[in-house]
């Protein structure tokens, strides 16, 4: 019977599981790790023997828990905290990220590992591990502390921009070639799919699961929950993304609803379960040969990563403006590297890029780093002290200055609310053009595939062309609305601020008046120009453009407030969502 | 890749229950209900299309929906529920089971099913939903009403009955038969396993539970409730039971944990997500075409589940003492079949003993009653005027004498207390006599195994068999003991009360302490001559037992006081875990 050899081996996970992670926990180590190493004792390389029937069934039910684990992860990253995360966790994050990549890259061409390997060895490193550094900072009761709230921000940005690693890496290995051109195609596919999904999701899931809600029962909010969550998912693999993306995505939609609360009681248990299975199938794959034959290289790794993260991280929050000692230990307490790191390593051998010892490497560099990590913590203030009295007075000096010089250069006051409102702007333009660009994408995708049921009713291809490039046109006349009165304001400002009555004297006025009709006009044809680039594959003949703009342009006038109400509603709506805060 | 399936298969699942779940829950229908149709309509016996690419794995993880809903009922179980169930309870489910069995066996016979098929459906039929009657009272608000508490009372007693009726039908499924002997002796060695496993897993597992939750993480708590659930699963399998039976009682064993509302908190989410699978699951089997081809005996068998129920319920109620319309009441409550028979029913599959067309047509019996439920509790009170209308006033009168009759033959004041105290010392008696019993079964199963190991020491068979048989007696001595004195106890009671002075005269004393001497004496001979049948397989040559017998008596006199003081250590241990009160 097939159910029972599958009973028998999550027995054997989760008993196995329970005593080491109890074990582990008297020992103050990360329960993490000790799931590693009870996969590691019923694996099939280590003695007695290997104590599992049904590996693929195993593995089946670790991919479960990689999505729970990302869902989870979403669920706790929210859009409102990426907002409010300062400067450091951004400059910190870039350089850690590209520091790492490159270092790891290095590493592999020094050992003489392949292209893919040394690609894959460096995303690994790049991202530090969430679990392990708040359980380390739990247990030394730093959780409150700045550099603690630094490192969570840092965390949260590494997050989105592992995410970009992993639908970056799944390109990169599909294609088997790394060129600039496609790395910005893809970036840009994938912040287009991104900001697109968090919008339309945002309006509608949160709305949702309060209507399930309503029933107030545990059960069907959870199947609404699962639903929405794995089909996310299928919807994201559909467009050749990973799963994991998929699993982040819907949960920081899910971030965002009054339910948040009730929803991670609900999966936490379930997450744990699967995120356990995970954590043991690691386990499972660790031979005791490979780390032996590889010593030499991990050996290397550990310290690349422990020494490039403290730089990196250290030298990033700095630079954004705290001092030596914040900075330091913000370094040392990233100095690790955790689950996003299996995950990688995992897609790298599910794509069968990677050679198969990259993923006991990254999980012995992760054991080693994991570790190390609540001794980096403590040993950062006396290090700091250590480095106080080591470096010249003069260089101390400079870095002194540097603080004062970066504090004197932020704009304050007028200037400060100023950029913060042409940064709002712009943001909304991003966004309202991301819409605009998702339709025409949409439009061109589904021109391939209903051609054929349309043409019962329109025969002429370029006719089909004209129907459907003419309706996404429609669908975007409220977005393009939006931008272009956005736009406006935004070019009155600039224009009220940069032409001033002492330079244009009577002209003033008419000069102001100028700009502010010529900058959206201009930005709303290299729109146009854009769009027309974008949806190449469907754009009707000349003839048809003209027709199609022409009468665009005639709804755009005679509808523009039906428009505009439309369209405010719905950005009500979303800064409703956004501005809910969830039930505790 | 074979996960992007899995989680496709997932994903269509919660997606169509939430569905459908919602627009039951509108309908005021039960959510198991909305499973079922979900699972029929994403199924492949109905249009569109079979949605479903791995049935085969959405099997395996219904298994472990059928688990989580057994450990779930053991939760909620708990023995001093049971211990409280009245008289009602028990004559209501005994009267209850027995005559639905009979019925389906005699329905199966009439439409000319064979043995297994009609026996089958008989224990299908047997045993009502707790799911669907919570629901029902409930929706109905008379969950606290005086028949609801009874209802809940034959809900118990029917699960340890159910769990009895699963092991028994295992058991004649594999030898093919039905003998009495094989029942008597299948439910003795169920009732031993079942007393045994509730000791010796009342006194260790809510101390190791309450030693992991001293570190206060859920998820260290979930996996080790896991791994006890799963492994103790894996054991009853070993043991030739139901999986089912091992889920049910490892969860009646937690049930006595002081950390009950926290597992069932964590369990919940896990047990909905795959009950919820399981549900769907029996949808995905329901063919319509064999629900047309047995329309006829559907319509018969739901009629004979709810007149047979409301009559068998009732009429147990009312002989238990309850007024005519309390025993309506209780009998139209328990009117469905649920969850439990499609345990029986997949069971039967997984024996592959029963016919294809059994599932279906106990799913749809259970639909059609499950949807008649609400209505028969709500048709109960009018019912039962039109019945005390149209009732002869001479037969009302005979009704009402014999409650009359029953209150005055019930013990009370000193007879009570003393029935009490008989049963209280019987159950001890009963208890540790199971775990003597249990010794010796235990080592004669490992007679057989360890045999190999243990002949490089001692070499001569017969001397191991006195070597395995002589430990046993040894491990067994303190309940030996035990029941020794339960039984004197009670013997000097029975003496007291049966000679009285009056008859005996002057020798009272004296025949009093001879009976008081005498009958401990002989039950401890014949209960050692029914261990020796009982380990007839091992027993040793005449001298050794002798010898042993002489030996064993020789420590008994000696350690005498020491065995009272390890076994009283044990008694305290257990009646404290019963008697603690879960933490809330």
């Amino acid at each position: 019977m097939h159910a029972i050899s599958f009973i028998q081996d999550l027995a054997v996970i989760m008993l196995v599981a329970g005593v080491v992670t109890v074990v582990f926990h008297r020992l103050k180590q990360p329960v993490v790790l000790g799931y590693i190493v009870a996969g590691f004792i019923i694996g099939p390389h280590t003695p007695p023997f290997g104590l599992i029937h049904d590996e693929q069934t195993i593995k089946t039910l670790a991919e479960l828990g990689v999505i729970f684990l990302m869902f989870c992860l979403g669920l706790e990253f929210s859009l409102r905290k990426l907002f409010k995360v300062g400067a450091t966790a951004f400059i910190a994050a870039f350089l850690e990220i590209t520091l790492m990549i490159w270092i790891g890259y290095e590493i592999g061409q020094f050992f003489g590992w392949n292209t893919m390997d040394s690609l894959f060895l460096g995303a690994i490193l790049a991202i530090s591990s969430t679990t392990i550094i708040v359980k380390a900072l739990n247990d030394l009761k730093m959780k409150n502390q700045r550099f603690a709230q630094l490192i969570f921000g840092v965390l949260i940005v590494e997050d989105i921009l592992g995410i970009g690693i992993i639908a970056l890496l799944s390109g990169i290995a599909v294609s088997g070639s790394v060129s600039s051109g496609e790395v910005f195609s893809t970036v840009g596919k994938l912040s287009l799919f991104m900001v697109v999904a968090l919008v339309v999701g945002i309006l509608v899931v949160p709305r949702l699961l309060a209507y399930v809600a309503k029933f107030e029962s545990n059960e069907m909010l959870l199947v609404t929950v699962l639903g929405l969550c794995f089909g996310f998912c299928l919807l994201v693999v559909k467009l050749e993304y990973s799963m994991v993306l998929g699993a982040f995505l819907i949960g920081a939609i899910m971030a965002e609803s009054r339910q948040l609360a009730k929803i991670e009681h609900l999966v936490e248990p379930i997450r744990d379960m699967f995120s356990a299975i995970f954590f043991v199938a690691i386990g499972l794959m660790i031979d005791p040969k490979i780390l032996l034959d590889y010593a030499w290289p991990i050996a290397v790794i550990t310290v690349a990563v422990v020494m490039g993260k403290m730089i990196s991280c250290g030298l990033g929050a700095f630079i954004a403006g705290n001092d030596g000692k914040t900075s330091l230990r913000v370094g040392m307490g990233l100095s690790q590297i955790g689950e996003f790191s299996f995950i990688i390593a995992a897609l790298g051998m599910t794509l069968q890029v990677t050679s198969d010892f990259l993923y006991p490497v990254a999980v012995a560099v992760s054991a080693i780093t994991t570790l190390l990590t609540p001794y980096l913590i403590r040993a950062a203030d006396p290090l700091s002290h250590t480095l106080g009295a080591v470096v010249p007075e003069r260089m101390a000096r400079v870095f002194c200055m540097y603080g004062e010089w970066l504090r004197s250069i932020q704009p304050q006051g007028e200037g400060a609310l100023l950029a913060a409102m042409v940064r709002k702007i712009l943001l909304q333009v991003g966004i309202n053009l991301a819409l605009v660009i998702a339709i025409f994408f949409t439009g061109a995708f589904f021109a391939e595939r209903i051609g054929v049921y349309f043409s019962d009713w329109v025969s002429d291809v370029g006719q089909q062309k004209a129907w459907i490039w003419g309706a996404s046109l429609l669908l975007s006349l409220p977005f393009l609305i939006a931008a272009y009165r956005k736009l406006k304001a935004l070019s009155m400002l600039l224009a009220e601020l940069s032409v001033k009555p002492e330079m244009a004297g009577r002209h003033t006025a008419r000069v102001r008046r100028v700009i502010a009709e010529v900058i959206p006009l201009l930005s709303l044809m290299v729109i146009f120009l854009l769009i027309v680039l974008l949806s190449s594959s469907m754009l009707p003949t000349r003839e048809w453009l003209v027709l199609i703009v022409i009468v665009a342009a005639m709804v755009a006038a005679v509808l523009w407030r039906w428009f505009i109400r439309v369209h405010t509603r719905m950005q009500v709506a979303l800064l409703e969502t956004l501005g809910n805060h969830p039930e505790p």
